[in-house]
């Protein structure tokens, strides 16, 4: 049993973590960190988990006795952790943005300076089914974002095979409110939300260089536009992106494309006629993913959901360990979605 | 007084002129249709409406001694009424799709033959902010669709000035479920839409012609792509509209084009740096419009909202009757958000 | 024209304050409190009020000029500021909690010291359809608490008509989530309130004292047992009682009896053979009240739902307004309930 | 490795089964009947089980090559299929009211007649905390309602300890929308519920009398008055009860009897200072209890919460299954909560 430390453990994603290892047949959470809840036992924090894991918050340090690490912490505390944490020879999964850019500049300028920056170097970007083999080797995975998972899953096999243009990809993404995690804020009050719907961000959102970044690897050098929007809801991204067709090829055409790509991937499902719907994958670890040509314009929009607790943060993040571990992919993660 | 009918008054949309109606000085609503509810008062079918409109619900006919006639019918059955309406020398304002579009083909091929078609050429598009001068003239007034409401006010001014490219514009909506109506579907069943969120009609919903259609009287000859959502709340669209831009030119140009446009409108409410939002529209009759420019692929953003309800139907409806019968156009209409 | 002031306007019961009284035609709002947000517009922290009161909010001063004050500060805080309005001659209606008790002793118990607590004897507990004489009369009123207005509504002709038992009421009341306010809480977390439901306070809530005192003022000595809830929504209180009936009579008598007390009543409806439902008042200053009789266990059931912050505060206080300045007492308070 | 049908299994508790049993070791699912879409998969049904179980569905029929039968029909349907189940000698566990009532005239004044009652002279009513015994030796488990679950749970010590009066205890409950099943409803359209809140049935639920008969098997004759209401919600019920205390007692006496009876069981959780909620036990098999004394009434408040598809449906059934047949109880139902 491989022992494990999870870093801002009361979190939302942290919350989500426990969930999920808590099945898990091969570790054992022993450690948890939580600033605001030392000495708190975990189910004191969540009494959802009473019963289930009643160990206690700790104090950040990262002089414990644990194989894995998984640090939930802040941007720009992360990495703090997540040195000494690799030079102790632990395995680190960031769930953090401190690891997923590969250029410095574009880092600072959009969350500051980062004294380790030159870590990236050996930080595999956590999307398995784009990058399951580097993953294997590395000992930092920087796990994706919640919103590039959902468009980079949907647009890097269309890139990639050269089916869309590269230049001005629309993505118009709409989030439940567990993305803004647990900290209080009017704009997450319940009575400013519940009934309403808005866009923020609008052109200056983080997860735009990281998109262009990732999808960019596939060769080309990608631009998109990326509109973020809060749902009046809890847990649930979806997607749609808009991207001009270098030709028109036939919906099959496309379906094949993501076949070849995700056909045996436990976590990618491919729709064919029907589009997904959040509510299919809520508290699961699936990406859903559909589309539509329009002739008319000739456009691909594709129409792609997780949930953004799961697959775009902790659902995924146990998919990396089980990886890097050598376990199986899909251990604890056979998650089937609470519908209805 | 005016007397005022109401056809299909146990709809949401007829639901909701009654609840503006009732608040108005110069008119008296003395009929209802309603084929499901003949012979129940309307607070039987909405309790809400107890003590506030009590009269029964009739069968349909156009034997009615009223002055003004709302058709809250679905497009196909609307027609059958207004034709008799006007013949008798009723002034009606239709809710339905069925005189809005110009184009018979365009009719045809989204919705069906329509015998009556010939009177679509008296028929005005009833968006008072832009054709309220043929609005004062004519007897039929074609009201416009929710989604259309909201696309149009915001794109309209800028293909006008020709300040974006009249060729695929994007237009992102999201819709609250009021706008499916009140029939029962699996797809509007409580347990299926609550925490979800989906896409429906890509590429094939009849608000695309409409849209085009309308926005192409702006001299441009407009083609978009439309994607509709639905929202798990009840009232509210949100629409989000990328374009090109045919140059880069400031926001501060962007708001005076539309401070020209739509500066004296008593239900535009144009939004400078912040972006409008669902919340702040529901239950009343405004349209919210704001936008930002992404200068790295030249597009203009807009985001417009309104309530589908009011502004995107009856609302707008009532709005087009005092214009066409002398009324002040804000009477009945000043009604603030409700917000918490 | 009266000069209007409120303090604590950017509170939720502040703003819907503005809802209602920016539609009377007998008054003016000249004056807004927000300690929070001293020099800024009311619709720069409310966009929904955009165009509709763009007058900026000030520190709070009792040195104004107004004839009539709504106080919408925290318990504790009131006072300070009713002191001097009243030494003014200024007309208040304080939606706090200091002048509803006539016990000193319950009032130090369950909020405090209060300093002017001699005031109360002039304050009247402004329901208006038990007290409405005494409203006509007094300076200061007392604005009834939310829980307690669809209590005592129920329940106050039941017991001075001995219809009911006195001793140990059951009042089993669930309320939005606008009823805790605007201040950031972990309770008040959109995540932590979606799709779920909880019990609080439960046999120590401050409204418990409340509705003991007023349905005391019936002539019985009346013992309840109050236990609120949080309903995952933003507007609605629904309250469910339960009392011993002293003899066996028909649901035919109770209304009679109802009716007796609220037939003239604009506020209050009554339901027969159907029960009463919060959808059926948001938005609205109504009380809707329907009951049902238990034979077997010899039981009174009543369920009666107010709009938590219209008849359940802000709505009732302009009702209390009215009949002070001798308004039409549904001035500005004809608001049909947002239905769907 | 057993062989499972699941009659109705398209029905929400159908769903809940699928999704729960997919995870069990030592089952397979092998049929599942749906009379509505006979020759669909089961996830072309519900997409959210794409990939997870995409056997089709089957008409409904007995002559099955299965050991153990779930039967998720309406009553009065159920029946006809226990039966020939039975004589095939499958175990049925059944998730209708068919066998939970002991008494034919109660079965007959609330469901109407049963041509097989006597087959409930060995059923057993499948509530393993208080009947594990007999579940084990029978092969036909009538699974309890979903408000009695959450009821008898709570009181049953209570009454067995003489620690509350039996007569007239007020059971107050309020649950989410999937208790009233897939069925389309106004009632359950989006729109008439979301935002609001409703009672029910109100003195005339048919879970009350089976709330009566199970309490009664304390040995105290029960008399209960049971109201539900409707939760704007999809999943959990929480239950607030009143009983009168036969004499004070302590709150940590209480706890020592519910610790007595439920200390070494997985399923529920006992909650000592706080009160549980439904959003920490929304996909788990968990029933949370809680409660407050109110001495000046003299009055014992419960709170128990449970999610009405999972502890108060199909969860239950499972447990039922795995008790029957010599599982692990826990065996499939290791469920964390989905909190947030």
């Amino acid at each position: 049993m491989l022992k494990i430390g999870i870093f801002g453990a009361t979190g939302y994603t942290g919350a989500e973590l426990v969930r999920i290892l808590v099945r898990h047949s091969r570790i054992k959470i022993s450690y948890l960190s939580s600033n605001q809840h030392v000495g708190k036992r975990f189910s004191d924090v969540f009494p959802a988990y009473s019963n289930i894991l009643d160990i206690p918050c700790s104090e950040i340090t990262t002089n414990v006795d644990i194989d894995v690490a998984f640090t939930a912490l802040p941007h720009q505390e992360a990495y703090k952790v997540v040195k000494p944490l690799l030079d102790a020879g632990i395995k680190v999964i960031d769930l953090s943005a401190d690891f997923r850019l590969k250029d410095y500049e574009r880092y600072r300028s959009w969350y500051g300076e980062h004294p380790y920056f030159s870590l990236t170097e050996q930080a595999v970007y956590g999307l398995p089914e784009l990058f399951r083999n580097q993953i294997k080797e590395t000992k930092l995975v920087a796990n994706p974002g919640c919103y590039p998972t959902s468009a980079i899953l949907a647009l890097y096999p269309l890139l990639k095979e050269s089916v869309i243009n590269n230049e001005t990809i629309f993505i118009d993404s709409k989030s439940g409110v567990t993305g803004a995690g647990r900290g209080l804020s009017l704009k997450t009050h319940f009575c400013e939300v519940y009934g309403g719907f808005k866009a923020y961000n609008v052109t200056k959102h983080r997860h735009q260089p990281e998109i262009e970044e990732v999808l960019s690897s596939s060769g080309k050098n990608v631009t998109v536009l990326f509109t973020p929007h809060l749902l009046p809801i809890k847990r649930g991204i979806l997607t749609t992106t808009y991207s001009k067709m270098k030709e028109l090829v036939s919906e099959e055409d496309i379906f094949n494309i993501y076949r070849a790509y995700y056909g045996d991937e436990k976590f990618v499902r491919l729709f064919k006629d029907e589009l997904p719907t959040i509510e299919s994958v809520v508290g699961s670890n699936y990406c859903d993913i559909g589309f539509k040509i329009d002739i008319r314009t000739k456009t691909l929009v594709t129409i792609s959901v997780i949930d953004n607790l799961t697959k775009g943060a902790s659902g995924q993040a146990v998919q990396n360990m089980n990886i890097m571990c050598g376990f199986p992919e899909e251990e604890a993660l056979f998650l089937p979605p609470i519908f209805p």
